[in-house]
């Protein structure tokens, strides 16, 4: 696992000892794969009922119990990602795989022609029922941190941050926004009250941008962050007074970004975006720049290919 | 179980021998009933709501644990159907009950006199509580096998698969389904998008069979089958260009039906309906006739009687 | 609806009387009928998930909503009974009907050849997908309704209630017990924490109805009710000191009832059960009787025949 | 624990000997536990969504799972409830806490300054996700229980009992009735339909006492009781007469109470009622009443202040 | 709309011609729009849920409510596709838009140059609220439109239909085979239960085909559908005498697939399958194939871009 | 209205201003109320599933729907807060309150021996219904304000905002925090994850607060803040070259806060917190002091009377 740990943030390295070193002192422990687990229960209930299980009873009832023993595929050049999410949808069913045991995967860089190594025992009527929501959870993040790992390696340089949004699949948020994580992107909020944002409908229903903040301010949260989203360097100088310290350079050129860090107060965040893609990307790495917001990192990452593999034990 | 296997249909023999393979090889494992118990879940709370446990947890703290004996008192001639559920009920609420180590009584036919030698044990708190859902359960699964088994001994020697309807108690679908496999009987659909059905109330609203097939073929699901309910031998012939495989000989007298099977063409399948019931099937039992659908097989079964009688271990 | 209202208990009279005139005042108002659609969502969804209508999301979207005349067939002597259920679970699905201007179906006693005059109009999309679910509900309602009303008629010289049981159809006691309520019978407990109940299985548990009792009594309820289950005279007297205030003959002789009724204290009530049938119950009806229990009402009711015919508007 | 026992009803004190049996008998098995929390786990899922962890999986799947000792320290005099919600609330994340071990400390009197002695090992992810919730439930618990406990002990020599309201905080009914119970109290109702309950509205609405009651009499439910709130002593001369056993005399001065008690029928319960406070109560304190019921008590109880210690094991 | 309809197959111009007649008739009847509401109705939360509306309840009580006009910016070539959803996510909040007012525009061909002509008006509290996730299930499903309809432009000379695989995002199942049938696509199943399918891994598991069907045939689901996944011609021809109407060919070779239709008996099914592309599809379109299933169509299909402007109204 | 905007926040003034013009140019509009009800619909399921509304069809279907006039009775001094809620219960019934028309009334100060002149119409059912949660919503967040409004009146004069905890009702979160709003206090985390918080507990867990903080730093939450407890100087400076921005000053003297403040970096937030009341709070107000935090603002405010009363129309 060296190779991705050199080519993570230092945030991300220290999260991963954390495991590792609950890994070593706590073998036979459970606990977090429960936890986790159970913060997933209403997802995977609202997953399995696509597959119409509850309805026939019986079929999952004669479904034969011999064990088989399971291994992934990997397809695809990609940095594997979901391994929660793949474990948790057969543990949901009943099965009690422990994420610890393969916590060295999670987050690797793995070539096509490898071998996962990646095997695990569970019983033919858990694979069978498991396997295919389990692996479509795993081919979806792992897609996110390939592509989300192409943009964080171009950013280290300039140490700047990359940048999820909110345009993530109706449902599957939480599991696309930790793998933008794996893949060494930073998260935007989670939702729309974690963080008040002054967008164009905002300024132009409230009369400006200055009653919309004001309309924020209002709302009585004491730590809740306000970002403002520019358009031009006029009105970003307009908004240095409003008490706001996080600004969005929306289609900023590369220049006028130049401009605005020439102007830019201490303390204050600056985020770029716009259709930014990987071969644009390089121009706006300028130094000042903090982060840059990429919504097609979770929309339109390429699909990468897994399967699983099973035979009797 | 001998008795009961002979009675039944080829592929019920293979399920049960599968079965019992799994419990020969794993004993001890009790994967397939949490399984099953997963699957049941949301029934089971609901079911339980109408107990009102969840309002009176004091109540439900204070029910002593002590281990108490508990067996199935058998009260009338029947085809013992519905342990997994029977056994589901307590394990929902915290029991550990393994269908497996019962399985050989599931299916079995019993006289009144017998003595059902079905036993276990459970804590107090659990009997007390869990008891009058669990035979709720119980009975009415047997009910039904019961009465379906009688429909499906007669209809053995033509080889006529008896069906069942979505006639079903609402909430107990998958039960009663099950049910009526266990008595040696055949599903129709489950719900009403996994095989469209041509009625007359689509004929009359469509303005004729052609129209109303068109309007289920143009739903563009590739393997969904169509079945069209025919009146008469007249509708019958018409239907036959349509691309239809499957047609329902609704209320007709045995003469017509012996007529319409002389003009079936190949790769079609002819169900018989209308009111059949256990006095007057044999007239309908006429070689060429596929199926036999009957609702009250669900909704009119006569009750057998159960109880569970335990004393502290 | 005259008939019917004479056949009834004087509280039932009063009951109809209030709805009466509720819809004599407040015709178009439909608020009454928002409140139990409320009450009973949750139970819809969980009926209609078994026709799997979330799933198949383009089937819903593609019918057509023309209007279409319906119309409710009675096929059998029966006691209508469940139309807020029945119309419950179109409007389920989004139509507007009013239980209030059907008001005087409910509870009607109709014969086999009677046209049953109660039609409404729907648009063409809901009439399919409602009505299996409608009728299935609204069907065993009446054959409850039916049932009961057989019992209740008979009951009435001796002015013994007729009560349910706990006996009722995992998901359906409400409707079961509303329907026995129709049908002029009285409901025993919903739940079991609505009444303490002592039986045999607590007496063997607790060592002794004293202590199980007591038991109940520690639970600190202050109004809640407790019934001791007797099985002979002999402890029906050791119980009259028990400050229990109500007692369940269970399996006494029409002699031994008699011997109770003359040792009976003011302010005591005895109910009598132990399958006792429609053709059994006459030499029950003994004065003294307060009540009499019968499970078969709910899980052994024969089925009455209905059906919806509709045809475009 | 001998102090608190001698402070309760005969009835807790049984309840109490019924658990503490149980726990010399059946060390390890953690059973009843797991009922309760099963009886809970959809207010769980309702508390911990407050905290949004289903959110954040990533958060939750990188908490460190090392074992830290945990123990609960009393700030107030106090008596101790609510501890099997407050073990429920950690065993819904997945730890295995198990009441029976920590059973004497439920209802136990402290003093300010003593050491709880209460202390268990979890998780250090456990120990931070649940802790917040599980101390909110055991303050409001406590506080309720210390509250009520003060007034049942006042009331001890009359022999009154000290009842609840339905004034509790939505969402929290089933834990602060249960709390009443272990501060000595009795409950009235539970919701709405346990009792049914003629309140000024209802005869101001139906024109009466007599038809409000009759109301409820048609209702059909054979052992649902009946309680007619009342205003002064002509009213509740004319309400002898309709068959009802309970009477709530609201807002009666002491002189008013002692006429009532004068004329009270046998078999018939009085609850007072009207603005009693711990100040006032000991002049309501007159033989023949039988309960006095309180809404301050849950609506009103000062808190207690608790807190939770930990540090690696 | 004209040129879209033609480039359809015949059953989706019927269904169109079903909406459009019901459009014309039914103008200002909003039922059907209400009957996809209610079966989205867990799905909307889920979604919502994502962004945390329910937590913080005085962001929502206090935006404003003035009117805003909305309109649908299109910025790609694309199929549109996905409104009933679109307009779904403001209706769950409130809203009462009606899909049959814009009907003509699903399904319809835009290019980027074009202006959508769709607008609508919300408060502007909903659109605010609704429109990322309106905006994210709009995208996909035109995504998948778009895509699948490459791939049966193609396909329409021989007459093979494309279908779909259950390689879907897990959630959004139902939207994205709805959106395969928008772009000209058939569904394959919906779930494991409508169909049962014989794999590599169930043939190893039980030791053959042979014992692989029979145990699906077992299930005596009477109309279930089985297909058997086919690996050469020789397992091919040992599985015609198996009671089986359905073959996918897994990874055949065109040769091999026209040797395959030599040997094809009638009333079968053969479905081609294996990593095809839209640059590969056409030496798979052989006449005698009757269809292709493509699981990339689904899990990789390109995005499109799509946004939503409004202004005071 | 002008006394309560008085004594307000600016941001308070301008949010209830926008309320203001939104309910003067939209009468008539109902959909901020229905956005509202739509977030509530859960807790609203959750609060009346208490009173057991749904197991009792029959009572709810009997209930009479004449309208009753509705009238609320003021009995404490207090600043009535929570509208929203009370509303809402009875809209989740049925009703269609609207919120717009009562604004004046939320966050207003009454006297107790003002009349509220709040009055709307109901159906008796749904007063009767409705009536015990609404009011108890709304007595519960009137406290909280009345008791926040206390502290922010003091703290006005050196603009010190005062904050509430996470020591809230386990289900009430969200209105106990919006009371405290109305109140004219600001909201500190709603959730666990909305800040990450490095306590006592984390410190000693991680070894020290350098790690803890990188901890929280490598979740890679891009804006979400971290706050620091800091319990003397020393620690205060040591933390400052952590890139920490908010400090929690916990159980600091006066004098000590003074210290403290003549260190304090530019862009530096300084919250103080431990144990501060009404009676202590003035000499913790010193310039330079952002914010305080009072746990018992929410679970320990003096409860204020209110009642619902209502006769026919």
């Amino acid at each position: 696992m060296k190779g991705v740990l050199n080519s993570f943030e230092q945030g991300f390295i220290r999260l991963n000892l954390l495991f590792l070193k609950r890994y070593e002192q706590n073998i036979g422990d459970n606990m977090s794969t429960k936890l986790f687990d159970k913060a997933m229960e209403r997802d995977f209930e609202h997953f399995f009922a696509e597959d119409d299980l509850s309805r026939n009873h019986s079929y999952i009832q004669s479904l034969p119990m011999d064990k088989v023993d399971c291994s992934l595929k990997i397809k695809d050049d990609l940095v594997l990602a979901g391994l929660p999410y793949f474990f948790g949808a057969f543990n949901y069913l009943g099965a009690n795989l422990q994420i610890e045991e393969h916590l060295s995967f999670e987050g690797k860089k793995f070539k096509k022609e490898d071998q996962s190594m990646l095997s695990f025992e569970l019983p033919f009527a858990l694979a069978l029922t498991g396997e295919r929501i389990a692996l479509n959870l795993l081919q979806r993040a792992s897609s996110i941190a390939t592509f989300t790992n192409k943009f964080s390696e171009l950013a280290k340089e300039t140490n700047t941050k990359i940048l999820d949004t909110r345009k993530t699949t109706p449902g599957l948020r939480g599991l696309e926004k930790y793998a933008v994580r794996i893949g060494g992107g930073f998260n935007h909020r989670l939702g729309q009250s974690d963080m008040w944002m002054v967008k164009d409908n905002h300024k132009s229903f409230f009369g400006g941008v200055k009653p919309a903040v004001e309309y924020f301010q209002s709302m009585n949260g004491f730590y809740t962050p306000i970002e403002v989203e520019i358009h031009d360097l006029v009105e970003l100088e307009d908004c240095f007074g409003l008490g706001v310290k996080h600004f969005m350079l929306d289609n900023f050129s590369p220049d006028d970004i130049k401009k605005a860090i020439a102007m830019k107060p201490a303390g204050v965040t600056f985020e770029v975006s716009g259709g930014i893609r990987l071969n644009t990307i390089e121009k706006y790495l300028i130094p000042g720049v903090d982060a840059i917001s990429i919504g097609s990192m979770t929309y339109d990452a390429p699909a990468v290919d897994l399967s699983l593999k099973y035979k009797r034990s």
